[in-house]
């Protein structure tokens, strides 16, 4: 149901030939209101893509009447000429719907460095618009995929209102906020300073603690938009609720299509003296890349997750630190813990307990393994 | 000639039954004297194995009348029993030395939160003392390798005085301080402070500068030893030269036997406003996952150094960025450059240049490729 689970929005999704292939590769999704109240998230990269620039200059209005997306290039690194043409794409958006180009938010994803086929492009825009339907979420959400070997929905309904995205991504993942394309779409009336402050809580616990491969995106964009068409302002708290849920069920869904993984692991870490703290932590070892090759080979290896927290400002003693790898407490006291061949690596999941003993907040990164497959699917990415 | 090239110092290789495979795993490098100044650079790793926290002790007498060394197991995690085991190691060499325990340094390698079998270790230092000669060093410089697949010397010869030494290391480096165990002797008559500062000002230009996988360990070490069995005091900066030519050089060689590794990376950032904003920079390229793989697949993906650049806070502007791929200015103004078919990847140097247009500042970064030859090391090496 994607984006048009909730009442007020058509999608669309089609193939526009920017994509050599001749996939999907252009979608349209459309508020049609009666509000058309919007929040965004974008990349803290600071080479930021010409549509993140431009996405960004629009929501200062703190309305969107449509978002269109393209695959097969980012239209990253492109100068003035990039930039002009996402300018001509909500233009041309704008045309063809009737509204006005500051009304209209650009997503781009593939290649950096390459301009976009705007021949191709442009007449995409229309061809999409001719195919809005009510029904169009999943279309669109298709349309966005680039090396997703998936696509991705979410929907949570509520009584009488419903929050629904999609969302794009395959590794390439880090914090920067978003880490990907999202759009997100409600019925709920919820003004756009709500939108806001609930869709920033909810990436702040969902696909900022995503961290694929430690490399942010020049594209990551997370957007939400308010209909009102379902006449209904929820309680802000079980909005904003709604909306963290269909975060986190967006995110899971990157990591486990992250590029050549084979494992998910959840890295808890606990007892941090700051939240802060255990964020930095995770982020630490979800970033250890010889921790990453372990977990591939099925090896508890201990001493890397150690390894990798030692190397943060957190507070903690060394002699302190406790370590569970699917529940086998390997690691005690900064020493040797329960015996390693206690733990049962076979499954996908894997969930580490990084025990700092400092204090009583806690944080969860989630990540993925490193595997050969991760290698070659980007040494040929662009070839 | 390793670290016997000096005058003054004997050293002695062995294979004590460490390591199951009855491969070399100890090593031994007295100084004779007349005399025993000593300087020391250690992990910055909170984590550190029971040999690092010995031997930063013994250190703050500015003496060291030997090194022992052991590869086959890290003694890294291994609690009081870890550090008592250390204490013994470096009694037995006192003991058999005729020189006191606080004169002696000790360094292991290997892996994470095992105990060493100190049933094997302690009667492999008498077989080393028994086996010291001024020729040792080669044998010793073999003693010390993991899964270096070769093992590392270099000396400097000056007028009458010699700087040389010896380290381990292949992967696993990142900035910390040493990222290895480094020995190094010099038959120079230099006082301890000036052998403190000459190994820092040395060690913050070469060990700290080479990257390879982000991955910073719990025991690197690197020691200075000064016997001034030349009977020569040089002047302070040809000495510091010396010594940075031998940690360049070492440097480079641990580089180039990084795991799996099938390109070497010298990462150029030029123009930066500072030096650390350089370093800031070249670092985080080095450590881009993306850019490594592609470097691997010799694809000249430029948009992934300015996704790196993108995510510090160095000093610039991202349309006045430049980048040039083994001579090819392949992204200029922060856009399309020269075309990127010009850029010739089939040999194992790769230079990057990135000038970030904001000073006159620059630093360089070593780092390797990430291939599937690391994965599979890497996921197999503790079982």
């Amino acid at each position: 149901m994607s984006v048009t689970a909730a009442q007020g929005f058509t999608a669309a999704g089609i193939a526009a030939g920017i994509k050599e292939n001749g996939n999907p590769d252009l979608a349209l999704v459309v508020n049609n209101g009666p509000r058309r109240a919007a929040a965004g998230v974008f990349t803290s990269n600071r080479v930021k893509a010409a549509p993140v620039l431009w996405s960004e200059q629009v929501l200062k209005s703190r309305q969107l009447a449509a978002v269109v997306l393209n695959s097969g290039g980012a239209n990253a690194c492109t100068g003035p000429k990039g930039f002009q043409d996402t300018h001509a794409t909500a233009e041309k958006t704008a045309d063809v719907l009737g509204i006005g180009a500051g009304e209209v938010a650009v997503c781009s994803t593939g290649l950096i460095g390459v301009l976009l086929p705007m021949d191709k492009l442009l007449p995409g825009v229309e061809t999409a618009a001719a195919g809005l339907s009510e029904h169009g979420g999943e279309k669109a959400a298709i349309a966005i995929k680039t090396t997703d070997t998936v696509h991705k929905t979410s929907v949570v309904t509520n009584a009488g209102w419903t929050v629904g995205g999609m969302a794009k991504g395959a590794g390439m993942l880090a914090p920067g906020l978003a880490t990907m394309l999202v759009v997100l779409t409600t019925d709920a009336d919820v003004a756009a300073g709500d939108l806001d402050r609930a869709l920033r809580a909810a990436t702040r616990v969902t696909f900022d603690r995503v961290d694929s491969d430690g490399c942010m995106s020049t594209n990551d964009t997370v957007l939400l938009l308010a209909s009102g068409a379902s006449g209904i302002t929820p309680e802000y708290d079980a909005f904003a609720e709604a909306v963290r849920a269909v975060c986190d069920d967006l995110g899971q869904q990157l990591i486990r299509d992250a590029e050549g993984a084979s494992k998910d692991i959840r890295i808890e870490v606990v007892n941090a003296e700051t939240e802060e703290d255990a964020v930095l932590v995770g982020r630490s070892i979800a970033r250890n890349n010889l921790l990453k090759c372990a977990i591939h080979g099925e090896d508890p290896n201990w001493g890397r997750v150690l390894s990798a927290i030692g190397t943060t400002s957190a507070v903690f003693e060394p002699d302190r630190l406790n370590v569970a790898i699917n529940g086998v407490w390997v690691c005690k006291n900064g020493g040797v813990g329960e015996d390693r061949e206690l733990v049962d690596m076979r499954y996908r999941e894997v969930h580490i307990v990084a025990d700092l003993a400092a204090g009583s907040e806690t944080a969860t990164i989630w990540t993925n393994d490193l595997t050969a497959d991760y290698v070659h699917e980007n040494s040929a990415y662009s070839s």
